[in-house]
């Protein structure tokens, strides 16, 4: 008996020995989940963080941050996607944190009336909605506990952008229309059909001066998935983007994109790409040209953050990285200039 | 003493409460890590995995395998924006496992040559890539030591795609080239410039046929990041596009696309959307329609099938979600066509 199980053995180890070993996995990881107990909304919530490169390690360093509604469709592959177009010293857009806030009735949260609406399925009719307009009460929990929260939890530079699609989207314009609370939104496909075009009204009407916001706006091409061509959900987005031509919401730093090959479900993807790259558009520079002068730093910096309305510092990582490829090319007078930069802002 | 450290507490929790109460934070895990031991290698590899939403709970259910070269740059995003598009059921691209091989030796592993470049850094001379020329060992390693250890542990239905970027464009292109060994490429701003333009050279006079290949070459605008027009960089891929366009490589299906707004480094996030698009382009459908017909289902598999020359089934997963809908629909006509056919594909 135990002889038979010894040769089983040794034939399982042997059939093995054919392949390659593949030893223990480790977990990849991209951020954190924090349960958040709100009094405003009464439940806990659940806010979902993606930290820059080097946060751990640098002390000083503050950065924007983006607030994204629907987390679960959103976090995983903006906050990956952001880190890679953020790569010190290469990146296209400034080092950020990531907040993402996840739905319990997303409905209400991201709607900003209430009003249901009957839609038919297959001959049927179900009333839709039944529980919305709860949207002032959630940009309250935004405003004053999730902001303190985060502003004293991580370290903030204070400029903050909202990302949001479809109700999200929606959610992002009243906000912008209402209060804005954020430098900057990206509407993704927005559900402007929403009570009657009521943001659309809205926007009509609007007195506001909006300097110094930027707003990106994008939209899907659903003609095709939806077997429609004008619907109320692509008239009131038309009917919004006319607005914004006729600059009715004053001074508002605004683009606009249209997503040939993406639906409503895709989107998101070229859309916070896109809308992203516009907002922080003064920051892409050629940080090479650097190497040679270093004067060039403080003028990229004073420049972005007069495009920004905002002070925006570079990086200690920039710095460490920057000083690491002058070290490498054995350039000891950029060396020495950078070291004596870095120790300008960061004492 | 006591009374005053009972005091300093009962401070720090008041002041707290004026704040939203934080948790302890959740990991948010996109994947493993998996440690592999190549005897063709002689090291230790690490090899990335995704697994797409619904893996572990299926049993049957077998799906294309997306292999990527550099994980460190790449898995990030490209797994989870991957999860994104080919969410069930309205994904615009299949659900796949993702593969990512990290480096050991970069150079050495994706160069198909050996030689030595000398470059000039603030007048410096620095000779590079002097371990370089072990593709050929690389591919093996993939061939005969990954494939089979990912066949074993993973239910992959043998359809293969490879995406590279860079160094790994040309080894994705060297492996086209030499002995394919996968049914579909993404090569992201390839260096095709390597060793003399080896790679064109070799496209010049191949006589191979590419029937049932696709393959999808991206190109960045390098242009003002580098300051340079046509470099070495930009001649090559322009020279390898002009050979694509003469049909040099018989029967190859391929597409090509410039990206104005993307330089070197961000390439691969609108080239890997697109390039997956193009390779999967026959698996976008309006699966609602499925609901009113589920004849429609078997008729869309067997086109997509027969456009990538490889057997493709719906995932049970599409089942558990199209009858979830149909069952809110309250369609137990179309619920029980749906049982019925998912039985057929899942005995």
């Amino acid at each position: 008996m135990r002889v038979r199980l010894l040769l089983i053995l040794l034939l399982i180890i042997s059939v093995e020995s054919f392949h390659a070993q593949i030893g223990l996995p480790e977990d990849i990881k991209i951020g954190v989940k924090l349960p958040m107990k709100s009094e405003y909304l009464h439940e806990e919530r659940s806010v979902w963080v993606s930290l820059p490169e080097g946060y751990e390690q640098s002390t000083k360093t503050t950065y924007p941050v983006i607030y994204v509604l629907d987390a679960e469709n959103n976090f995983n592959y903006l906050s990956t996607v952001y880190q890679y177009l953020s790569k010190e010293p290469f990146g296209v857009l400034p080092q950020a944190i990531l907040v993402a806030i996840a739905n319990t009735d997303r409905t209400r949260d991201l709607t900003p009336t209430n009003t249901s609406k009957e839609m038919s399925f297959s001959g049927k009719k179900q009333v839709m909605f039944a529980g919305s307009g709860g949207n002032a009460t959630f940009m309250k929990f935004i405003k004053d506990e999730l902001f303190p929260a985060i502003e004293k939890k991580y370290r903030s530079n204070g400029y903050k952008v909202l990302v949001g699609h479809s109700f999200g989207g929606l959610a992002a314009i009243n906000n912008l229309l209402s209060e804005p609370l954020f430098n900057a939104y990206i509407a993704n496909d927005p559900s402007l059909w929403w009570d009657k075009e009521l943001l659309i009204k809205k926007t009509e009407t609007s007195k506001d001066d909006f300097k110094n916001i930027k707003f990106y706006l994008a939209q899907a091409n659903n003609a095709e998935a939806r077997n429609v061509k004008d619907d109320e959900h692509e008239i009131a987005i038309g009917k919004f983007k006319n607005l914004l031509e006729q600059q009715k919401l004053k001074n508002l730093q605004w683009k606009y994109g249209f997503y040939q090959s993406d639906d409503h479900g895709t989107v998101p993807l070229p859309g916070n790409n896109d809308g992203l790259r516009y907002i922080f558009r003064s920051y892409k520079w050629n940080f090479r040209d650097a190497m040679k002068n270093t004067a060039l730093i403080n003028q990229h910096y004073q420049e972005f953050s007069k495009d920004m309305n905002h002070t925006f510092k570079p990086t200690e990582l920039f710095f460490k990285k920057i000083i690491d490829i002058a070290k490498e090319r054995s350039s000891a007078e950029s060396v020495k200039e950078l070291e004596q930069l870095k120790k300008e802002y960061y004492p």
